[in-house]
């Protein structure tokens, strides 16, 4: 791909410094960059948010940040030491464009790009743009980062992305997937596309469905009417389940580079099945939690939760029954879930391979369980293939068992710490790489896709179905899945 | 396949109990069966030779030769105590048709079934068929188990056969070849015949070609004239080798038992290119090893061995280029190679995938490599894949390594002992099932194929070329594969 490998120096500006992600995640990703040697060393961190702050506070600030939120490790002093030193502070009122002036004092467009991070509500997004672009810092080749939501529909997402792009062109933009940045999914291609025994597998000759799930055991914690607006679709679907799903369903594309292969997941984008009122019920379910059990207690139902609407039907779960319509995937389902107050948070895409046309081995084996391929996306990273083996030893010579086989990394990298998602995107963006952030058009089309099946469940006006909070979803998920002889797997 | 699995009570006539066979290999595999609970309650053990013993002396001896011979593990008193009270000796002058009589009072044909290893030279088989048939010992349900060698070439084998034929059917004969006792062969079966993803890559459409490699370390050692008559062609690929071989290019048998196995594999054999003095010196490699080093220390070439012949022109090295004329494998060379005073004991295949059509990390590697399957049938037996992943880290995101990753089994049962090759065979013989046994026109067609290329090196009178003791052959072995643009696997 042509990437950019050299450290260009930045003048990463985090706007939203005190927000949630940044403190979250994007700071303890560049502490983590900074103790791997990949912050060029005239890099600079801006952090801006509203109130007054000397640089000694921020730098205090950010220290008791880290401390509280590097996961499974203590803060190394040589290592904040530089990056202390390059960290920088500016108060700015994001609706007062006069107030981005600030910025010019600290950030040298000579020798550094500026890269500016939006970790705010993209009701912001304006106010933002039109003072980066006063202060002088929206030319080419300074950059900007956006964090999910873009809008909650196809309209509004143009909207946004509208006042966004009068200032920044498409190849300045990176919107950010973090599912797109996991160690996992970068490898899922490395096999997809480096290797001939999957590629020659990788369609509807070999495949007989795909399950990606995305599960997550929290509830709606602290922003009911927040998540009420939005819905898992919304949430969860639009984003992050669909890029996984055109990682994995995309044609391999000529090039490595970031239009190659964004060009290659628009056009599985494009060839999703539409599902509208005529076929809403047969592809879709939508859940909602009940009270039920979760991390090891009680927990109330979506509708007990904090500030809940008692009437509320937005749905905290959904399965659907995706159609890839084209040469590579025609009659193969990819089934998709995702939902609040699961039993537990995983992440995971599965690779159903057909069965043997013929089995062999009917005195064991009644049904001989098809291959599969498990990429996990989290919590605990990995590839596994699972095969049939002889299972080691004396007896019935041919008695086989099912393994699952690990196919993530040699031994010698077991032990070594997986980079956080925000890492990898982070660097990426001060390299200049756009191709694990999602183009204006995939988004868009994602929308589309989405909106037409919002407005099926609007139209239909049925209510979620309920599920308790800890169990896999509403009963018909499962049956969703046995109506095709498939189900899901554990 | 249609096998016996209740645990039939055998009597196993072990003719030649005192040879080398019997001491290193049966013996310890029977105390092994016994240890695994795999010997039949009512079996009994029936040591013959030619000296008077009485039963005492022979239980002290294989006490001694079990606790000399067992590996890794002390012999363990209850098991021994089992074992032990099975054991029976006959002295039986093998040329004396009239001392066989004397296993009549041994055992009983009512209620244990005859089995008798033919542990001696084949010089003798004749007179061990007529002596138990005399005594009333070779009718069905009797079996017996032939070791090779079979014969030096298709003529000498038939003679063998016809003989042995003349008092056994086919059904009641079981000859052995000890690696299809392998587990991972059997694995390598499993791997082949229920799992889709490999089966569908088994073809001249996914593979490139393929290696076989039996490599021993050991010279011709007190055994000179013996060897000196066969010659590696002879020892090791007219049996192991070609058997390998056949069981990698068989078509998947539509049943799992002995005859459809057979049948599949001798339909390979008689697709082999025929060699012979139109192709010889392009299809073959022969070698001779001179002085060298191996196990630690300088040792003599073959010609000054003990007892060596100083003009001997008998190969102790062989490499083939085999053709299989087939629509499955049209096109795909399989490459042979085994040798004596190579640099290790070593057995494997290797299965060299076609490299993936278009290379999109080009820049990262010149040349992806192709995937391998790596099937490791001795010291370390095994079977692994090698598949392009990425590199964890970040960094440049998309470099690639290769890894080698282990398919052999789960993690659970890493631990466990893998079975000595002739404790599966004893068990399957004493069993009834004949499928890891090797076929009469098996044999032949082997020998047959084996004879074209003896007579075709004879008939060229070419001197084998030498390699020093402890390399991996003459130079002319790599040769032929680079030739063909590829190298042998390291």
């Amino acid at each position: 791909m042509t990437t950019t490998t050299q450290n260009q120096a930045c003048d990463l500006i985090l706007f939203g410094t005190k927000g949630d992600l940044a403190r979250r995640k994007l700071l303890p990703a560049l502490y983590q960059l900074e103790k791997a040697g990949l912050l060029a060393s005239d890099s600079r961190i801006i952090g801006v948010a509203r109130d007054e702050m000397d640089k000694a506070a921020y730098v205090e600030l950010v220290k008791t940040n880290l401390v509280r939120f590097l996961k499974k490790e203590p803060l190394d002093e040589q290592v904040w030491a530089i990056l202390s030193a390059k960290l920088h502070y500016v108060a700015i009122d994001l609706t007062k464009t006069s107030d981005y002036q600030k910025l010019v004092a600290v950030v040298d467009i000579e020798k550094r790009i500026p890269v500016s991070y939006f970790a705010t509500p993209p009701s912001l997004f304006g106010d933002l743009c039109r003072g980066l672009a006063e202060a002088g810092l929206a030319a080419e080749p300074s950059r900007v980062v956006l964090e999910k939501p873009i809008g909650h529909d196809l309209a509004s997402s143009r909207v946004i992305n509208d006042k966004v792009a009068e200032y920044f062109k498409e190849c300045q933009i990176y919107r950010i997937d973090h599912y797109l940045g996991k160690e996992t999914v970068l490898n899922l291609l490395a096999l997809r596309f480096a290797n001939a025994i999957f590629a020659s597998n990788w369609d509807h000759n070999a495949i007989d469905h795909v399950q990606i799930t995305v599960a997550e055991e929290v509830g709606v914690e602290g922003r009911w009417s927040y998540y009420d607006d939005a819905g898992q679709m919304r949430d969860m679907v639009q984003n992050h389940l669909l890029q996984v799903l055109s990682l994995i369903a995309m044609e391999p594309p000529a090039r490595l580079d970031a239009d190659s292969i964004r060009d290659e997941k628009l056009k599985v984008l494009k060839a999703l099945r539409r599902i509208d009122h005529t076929n809403v019920q047969e592809k879709t379910v939508r859940g909602q939690y009940a009270a039920g059990f979760a991390t090891g207690q009680a927990v109330p139902g979506y509708l007990e939760e904090e500030g809940a609407r008692p009437n509320s039907k937005t749905e905290t779960f959904v399965a659907i029954k995706v159609d890839i319509d084209n040469w590579r995937w025609a009659g193969v389902p990819f089934y998709l879930r995702t939902g609040k107050r699961m039993p537990k948070k995983h992440s995971e895409v599965v690779i159903c391979f057909k069965p043997q046309p013929h089995n062999i081995f009917h005195e064991t084996y009644r049904e001989l369980p098809a291959n599969k391929l498990i990429i996990r996306l989290q919590p605990d990273e990995g590839v596994e293939i699972q095969v049939m083996n002889k299972i080691p030893g004396l007896g019935e010579s041919m008695r086989l068992q099912q393994s699952k086989l690990d196919l993530s990394f040699d031994e010698t990298f077991k032990s070594q710490r997986i980079a956080d998602a925000y890492e990898r995107l982070l660097l990426e963006a001060m390299l200049g790489n756009q191709y694990l952030f999602v183009r204006r058009d995939e988004v868009e089309q994602a929308w589309q896709w989405v909106d037409g099946i919002i407005n099926a469940w609007r139209n239909s006006n049925e209510p979620p179905k309920s599920y308790q909070a800890g169990s896999w979803g509403p009963v018909s998920a499962i049956s969703m899945m046995a109506r095709d002889d498939r189900n899901w797997d554990e």
